[in-house]
């Protein structure tokens, strides 16, 4: 790429200005790349998808080589990873997002096919409509867009960028932590940067700056020998849907609190300072709920739903069935019945303990002649709480205010991003998370989209931010 | 067909003998002509197989046609009925059967075709597996081959008969009521008789002098408004499948009483010369419990598990469904969740009542932001007593006695069989429960089947009855 207009006597300024407005003329022609990304069916958690997985990560590569990056697709057991390399003067920042993305279903819900991107029109402005939109393709491509053209404006970049791209954050990425250690050379910067979060609020830019953890869990009840008729042997025979119902019912009290024995140890009371910083950020509540069809919290008594989401805990049915689901009346008594559990986790709660407290309460609950199969234990991941002493997030969030034109927050995140635990365990790296997406992006639901002001001020946001990292 | 050697100055017994030895010699072919009926796929429940519920009645109006009767396949807005007629000396009998079959899911469990019918070997001796075989194409055809083998030795039948077989029993029978007032004159007899029951205990037959009615209701409980990710607004979003469970959970107490207000109205209390009978009747209730894997009864306390099937009723909840049921996870908060429900009544109970009563304990038990959108409802059905004082009641159980060599029981009947209330209110006729199925027959389950022993022991027991019958 041959550098515009130059400035090589120190006037970073006019360079930035400079990388802005080829963010802003050439956004058509990014939005285009996002699409191809898009159009890629990279769901990681269904094996038939394997192969558009391995060709997203190609497309990647060739994108960043294309952009002046040492870029490489690394195997894994798994799907691959992606490896791309460019020095610069200023601090050595490692970048990380994921190419694959969620399944669809349910399919009837979506407007349009999830892998066929398009510029919808809403009522709050125009978004790109895909499955990914938001998570990550949308958020990773800000990053890349904003290294575009600072390539092409000032031939270099601002800091050494190292870009590490995944392929199984949908999935708990089992091929992540081998490779992280295997290559820690190769991968330990200054800091990590992760665009996977979303804005605090419209039009309000955060770095999420505590993360909550996750563990989950599955099991299946079982009780009768077979399917039974309901006439024959309802009375004697135990049925697994009422015994799950009352072991389900009894993971919370009536005060919104989960009741399994051990849970909150690790959790810490909410610090102060902090509850006071949210509650002083004018966050619209009632907007909030009221996008999801809810009147009030339905977390914990006593906590608003910020508090509820950034730093309270929770135990989440995602999935419970059982017995007959077709059209009309089956008098069956099934033997047996399915849940699938999440739990967001805070502070210190160890994942390996909440499972093994919530394994113990299930068993103390069950009836004579039902059983428990608990699906094999899967890695958990700890909450995350970052280090807001260090200068880069100041200075990042001066950066995102001055795009936004408003302050910008340090926040919680509801959601668990386990990447950012593991840059500080296995690489003792920092991550900041600086991401662009909305509350009503519906990522994980059908109809996903990303706004395409999210995805063009993001690349701005990223391209002030790395300029004013060159100099911290 | 040509009569045997016919005794014409009245001698019963010979006659007698001769059905019963040409039932046994008739047995494969008979079995046969079961086979083919069982090959029909007349699963009512699904328009799919609307077909082929009308081929199964056109293969019944042949079949009695080939006997003698006049037979003759009546169109409804359902499925079809059959009815047939054949005059004889004594009183007039009305047969009922059904000739459709329940849904065959979960298929993977089937060891064999559903509707491949073969003779198996088991310890307890052979059987028929298919899909029907017990409910209820080889109880109804133990009936028919005793017509057969009864026109065939004595070229008319000791009774005058009715048969009359619908295909919507597995469905609710819809066409049922309308046709029965239609034709009540046709249909109208002294007796109605029913083969779709089982004996009280292996080698012990019995009448069932007291039936469960049944209720049904369903509905969608929904919370927000589409499905959520879990790190985004778990705490805040209210989660359908942690409500419908704290719902269920509700429905009973501790001590296995059904919790909704207003249930027991109209339910009595045991008849103590009823409890001790049953008492004495020597059932294995250890055996009953261990056949489906249970180590104690599961309904109220203070009942045995038989008084529990018998004079009990229940609630039960048959599908209960929401949330990501496949492979792996899915961070998921679902929009909504879905449960199916039957109760079993006796006594005085009032399906109306009950249903209002479980809607209210239902509706009133809600959170807010928590919707409940219930199904359209059904007809239900009370209980019935029969009035065993009757004499044909005494007759036909020292027949069956005859026939099993042991003292047959009246018994109470865990399951609700709608036609038997409908005779006395529609048609102002009592009826007689005799059915030779056993409790391991797996009805509406993978691996239906029918012991080859009921079945030709059905046949046989039905020759007695109804040559005990035309003198009464």
């Amino acid at each position: 790429m041959i550098p515009s207009a130059q400035i090589m006597d120190g006037a970073p300024r006019m360079s930035l200005d400079a990388v802005l407005s080829r963010i802003d003329t050439d956004l058509d022609a990014a939005l285009d790349r996002l699409f191809d990304l898009l159009k890629i069916q990279s769901i990681s958690t269904d094996p038939a998808y394997k192969a558009d997985c391995a060709k997203a990560a190609d497309w990647l590569v060739a994108d960043l080589a294309a952009i002046g990056f040492a870029a490489e697709k690394r195997d894994t057991p798994g799907h691959p990873m992606v490896v791309a390399q460019h020095d610069g003067p200023g601090p050595h920042l490692l970048f990380y997002g994921h190419y694959d993305v969620q399944p669809v279903d349910p399919l009837e819900l979506w407007h349009r096919d999830p892998f066929d991107p398009a510029i919808e029109e809403t009522p709050d402005g125009k978004v790109i409509r895909a499955r990914g939109a938001s998570d990550d393709k949308g958020q990773l491509m800000t990053f890349i867009e904003a290294c575009r053209a600072y390539m092409a404006e000032a031939g270099t970049l601002p800091c050494k960028i190292t870009i590490f791209l995944e392929g199984e954050e949908e999935s708990g990425s089992p091929s992540l932590v081998p490779f992280m250690r295997e290559h820690a050379d190769e991968l330990t910067a200054d800091l990590a940067l992760i665009c996977d979060t979303s804005m605090a609020a419209p039009g309000l830019p955060s770095i999420a700056t505590q993360l909550r953890g996750m563990v989950k869990d599955e099991f299946t009840l079982k009780g009768p020998k077979m399917d039974l008729h309901s006439g024959l042997y309802g009375g004697p025979a135990l049925n697994p849907l009422r015994e799950i119902s009352k072991i389900i019912a009894s993971f919370h009290d009536e005060t919104g609190r989960v009741a399994v024995e051990g849970f909150y140890d690790g959790v810490p009371d909410l610090d102060e300072e902090l509850r006071r910083q949210w509650a002083e950020a004018g966050f619209d509540e009632g907007a909030f709920l009221g996008r999801i069809g809810m009147s009030q919290p339905h977390g914990e008594d006593g906590f608003t739903a910020v508090e509820q989401i950034w730093a309270r805990p929770t135990l989440e049915i995602n999935g419970l069935w059982g017995g007959y689901q077709g059209a009309g009346t089956k008098t069956v008594i099934p033997a047996e019945a399915h849940c699938k559990i999440t739990c967001r986790l805070v502070g210190d709660q160890d994942p390996a303990h909440i499972r093994a407290c919530l394994r113990a309460h299930v068993e103390a609950r069950l009836s004579a002649d039902a059983e428990i199969v608990w699906e094999k234990a899967g890695d958990g991941a700890p909450a995350s709480v970052m280090d807001t002493s260090r200068p880069e997030f100041e200075t990042a969030r001066q950066a995102l205010s001055d795009e936004w034109h408003t302050e910008a927050v340090f926040a919680g995140m509801g959601g668990s991003i386990p990447i950012a635990g593991l840059f500080k365990t296995i690489l003792g790296m920092e991550a900041m998370l600086i991401g662009f997406a909305k509350d009503d992006d519906a990522i994980h639901s059908p109809n996903e989209k990303y706004d395409v002001a999210s995805f063009h001020k993001g690349a701005r946001s990223w391209a002030r931010i790395l300029d004013a990292m060159k100099t911290v």
